[in-house]
């Protein structure tokens, strides 16, 4: 019988299983030195616009977000960008890297519910996860694009419970996203703040149960 | 008798009036060679926080979360920030300088309604716009504060017909904030984009009516 205080382990996926700068490289090859800065404004924007066509009312899938985004970075960096360089980024935000102790870990937690929970809608989350080696030592994957509603809306955390059929105090949730930290910890969920680059906390008036440079650090919940 | 399709000239206030970037020279001065990235900083984790917070229904005051991005802010770029500095910096956010050609466009608008209408609480707005030359100039200010509801959702902008009295479609809504430019044309209002720095439009699938390098551009609506 497995001894911990919480049933599921959801973990969020991008810059939390999956390195979402990774695609920097793929930036550096198109528009040599400036890479970085498209890759950075892409990312920054792409988390913008799911928030704000949440607050709208404009829910659209993370994927066309994503391609928003691209454009956005590249008009911002004066870089054209050809129908092929897009599709060319876009592929590669389906072949992320992951984080290496992620496949340990989740094979540790095989005794207990794992998910991945993600505002990534299933045509990207899918050949995503399924290229990485731990598709398998998953028992779900999520995706808010099921509710249109994109984290850290309380609604969208909310599928969790349904498709776990989990208590919310019963799930330990983990991201490196300090607003998605945020979002799950006011929802009702236990809440791991995977902390890679050790920012800081934002000041939301919320604070994670725990903190940990990579996943490793939630195996002590599992002893 | 006023000749122009619009009943109310709305505008939003920093950034549009108000050049939040304004305390730099402040910042500068308490925290020499950060003040830029400081600023920087306060007003982008400005602007998350309250979208963040409207998002998990934890509204604050824009006043409180003002104050949270700022101590964010100091802690990111490892600047030590006592209570009379972090007051001595919120006060200068209640003295922000507004750009120059507004007190001539609002004595021309003179004819219409005018307002503000901000994510602002009273709080903030009243002793700024207080510290203006066109305060006499306009007819009202309107604060999300009194719906508690940050813009850019759509009972957000609600505010604006039900205090003013005037239907959507008479309403030429002023922002720089590529954001509340499309909160408020998704809402209905015609809008103007105040571009003072040439800046590319956001990729949220809505434009702006107009665009203008500053607030003259819309005195071609009033001839």
């Amino acid at each position: 019988m497995p001894d911990s205080k919480f049933k599921a382990f959801v973990f969020d996926a991008y810059g939390t299983l999956f390195d979402v700068h990774s695609v920097i490289e793929k930036c550096n090859e198109l528009f040599p030195g400036k890479g970085e800065t498209i890759s950075r404004v892409w990312r920054q924007k792409q988390l913008e616009y799911s928030f704000l066509r949440q607050l709208m009312g404009r829910y659209t899938t993370f994927l066309e977000i994503t391609g928003d985004a691209l454009r956005y970075a590249c008009k911002d960096a004066r870089a054209e960008l050809s129908q092929n360089t897009e599709k060319e980024l876009i592929d590669s935000y389906l072949k992320l890297k992951h984080y290496e102790e992620t496949e340990e870990v989740l094979r540790k937690l095989q005794p207990y519910r794992t998910a991945i929970f993600s505002n990534g809608s299933l045509n990207m989350l899918t050949p995503l996860i399924n290229q990485s080696p731990f598709a398998p030592l998953l028992d779900d994957v999520l995706s808010v694009d099921e509710v249109k509603q994109f984290k850290p809306t309380p609604m969208s955390y909310q599928l969790v419970l349904e498709k776990m059929e989990v208590r919310r105090e019963e799930v330990l949730f983990m991201s490196s996203n300090t607003w998605d930290i945020a979002g799950a910890a006011s929802f009702g969920f236990h809440t791991a703040w995977i902390n890679r680059q050790g920012r800081e906390m934002d000041q939301l008036g919320i604070k994670p149960h725990y903190e940990y440079e990579d996943l490793r650090g939630i195996l002590e919940h599992v002893k």
